[in-house]
């Protein structure tokens, strides 16, 4: 056992997640760490909490980090307002949906399940007849933007039915935050939750999280406690509610926390329209390449996620040896197709800080290079400029 | 919202964590990020889980960093070992004692308290007594080192008095690793939590587990699933266990990783006894001036932890007051007292990195000047040389 300090290699991280982390961000992540009590380190989360109400377009008070990665924070929505023997109906048309269901069971309550293909949106019609089949559900929940397949859903269609028929909503924005149109608020979200390695690009491991005032009275109304204590909101209102007492009822990620917070300060310089419009144009760009090059989308072009582009691998062509070559001679990493869809697709993240002109172009010019190299039937030499024009193919 | 950086000040942390991290950890949580399924990260992982085996003292494939704070490492430990209708035996001599109580009751389980006064360590008599008591019972859970009062109990005798009755065991260790002797194999201790922001002094957020074959093989044999899909060692096994094939099944929080890596090497390198050493050494340091000073503490000498030193606020004295004024005039933090104890004790740490001579010292210089300008009733001018002698009083 004679190991030496880790030094990783410098990647360019256009996968699924996690994304590219600037050194603006790694530095503040470096900085001293302090306790969670400290004055100082409590007027940062103050700052948090309002960065966060500006990336969720939300003024919802319990709007905070958890502490811990993504599906921490999906458990944190469903046992905190799924109780034993609540019925919930969860849309799935991914990886992600099953999780929720996963949640809803491990709790005791009953998953009613509505299936869309994997690649499609979650279809409205088929939640409306869920929800006239089962009046006694409590809770609708689905993923915004589904990161195993690149397919957005219409969010505000979805939580209006919802709540048409008095069911409370949960909503998975892991991949959407940051990235594309997200409007807590306006659309009515009852509860949601995120992640920080995705078009946030800071390091993973917190969890975003937002609940409204519906959600948050639900919770308060609970018949049992909730089967998590790290994860109960009501002992967390203590710390984030308007004029809690600020005891935290676990010791914060302190160093996470401060990456979290340059993260979000970062967007806020950007202004979340101009970050939601450079995810689209530089997906843009992307697109054009890759269909140059002949290669598919997974997903309709009206439900496409800009920042998670999953497109079918060419016949032939060997998965794991494509991507083992881009991680080795690029250091560019690209993600595995999940579930149903692994060894069909390959899936190219623009999300955040790697979300940009260069990479675009490495990311084209790196595949083409492999592909060709393998004899894959590509058009080779595809080029794109900034304005999304293929130039050369 | 006209946000800035943060730039948080530069503490010296001796309060009951977290402790000072070092520029070495600092600086590895500054590498740029990688993807959790990229062979270099794996590789580091494969360090991590063996320079964990070495801190806990154990051959436990099960040996692992759960992705979030201790408290979830407590959590992850109770809902992988209880089932609803379980009964746990639970010691109770502090804050953490009573948060087990709670973790077995949100599972469904039934809890059955054995206290012993706060700054007292656990009565293995109790605990036997409780033993006969309740035959059904099935796990015996306690704190092997109390955060709140800096009481150290007897953990190896405590387990073979559990496991006599066939118990398995649950040990919370988030005090104590790396700090003061902890022998996980020696000690046949089934399963283990840590945290990352005390004796280790890398940044809060994780949490060191260990489980042993025994523990392995109940969590195996569970009759239900484990009520957590994100705490669940059934799918964690996937990664960490012998011949795994490294699914991962979250996204791992790679940069707190990398500190966590950093930190046990500095332990290593140092060597586990060395460092056990170091913090008895210092704490004798501490305790020498504290007691010239008039300072007594909470709990026996016997049953002391060298790292969490419980002192009485003296009579008279503002408690709040002189830990803002060490904290705003000295940048020093020590902690407050936690439920029954608070405002009648404060808490010295003298944890990994900010376990050294120096902080001894400075800690007790601070401390003097504090309340000699308050007017404490206290013997001032204490200092102490390295070889733990009071010098001048």
């Amino acid at each position: 056992m004679d190991f030496k300090p880790f030094q990783p290699p410098k990647r360019t991280l256009m996968g699924p997640g996690p994304s590219d982390v600037s050194e603006r961000v790694l530095h503040a992540m470096a900085r001293p760490t302090i306790g969670h009590l400290d004055p100082a380190f409590i007027g940062m989360m103050d700052e948090v909490k309002q960065l966060l109400q500006y990336a969720f377009q939300t003024k919802n008070e319990l709007t905070l980090p958890i502490s811990a990665p993504g599906s921490a924070g999906m458990e944190s929505c469903f046992v905190n307002l799924v109780e034993r023997g609540d019925k919930v109906i969860v849309c799935q048309n991914g990886v992600f949906g099953g999780r929720m269901k996963e949640n809803v069971e491990r709790i005791g309550g009953t998953a009613v399940m509505v299936e869309d293909d994997w690649g499609k949106p979650v279809d409205p019609n088929k939640l409306e007849q869920a929800l006239k089949d089962h009046p006694d559900a409590k809770v609708v929940a689905f993923v915004h933007a589904e990161t195993s397949t690149g397919a957005q859903s219409d969010a505000e269609t979805l939580v209006k039915l919802a709540h048409k028929h008095d069911c409370l909503t949960i909503v998975d924005a892991v991949t959407s935050l940051g990235g594309t149109a997200l409007k807590v608020d306006e659309w009515d979200i009852d509860a949601i939750y995120s992640g920080t390695q995705k078009c946030l690009s800071a390091p993973p491991g917190l969890s975003p999280v937002s609940f409204n005032e519906r959600a948050a009275e639900a919770i308060r109304n609970r018949k049992t406690k909730v089967q998590s204590w790290f994860l109960d909101m009501n002992l967390v209102m203590g710390y984030w509610g308007a004029g809690a007492k600020r005891a935290y009822h676990h010791t914060a990620p302190i160093n996470s926390l401060y990456a979290l917070h340059e993260s979000l300060l970062i967007l806020k310089e950007e202004g979340l329209e101009n970050s939601w419009a450079r995810h689209q144009q530089n997906h843009l760009a992307l697109k054009a390449g890759l269909e140059a090059m002949g290669l598919g989308f997974v997903v309709d072009e009206a439900h496409r996620l800009p920042q998670l582009n999953a497109v079918y691998i060419p016949d032939g062509v060997d998965d794991a040896a494509v991507r083992n070559k881009l991680l080795q001679d690029y250091n560019l990493e690209i993600g595995a197709g999940l579930g149903v869809l692994a060894g069909k697709v390959w899936r190219l993240g623009l999300m955040g800080h790697a979300c940009s002109a260069e990479n675009v172009s490495y990311c084209l010019n790196s595949l083409d290079e492999v592909l060709t190299g393998m004899g894959a039937p590509i058009q080779s030499g595809v080029a794109v400029d900034t304005a999304n024009k293929v130039i050369a193919a």
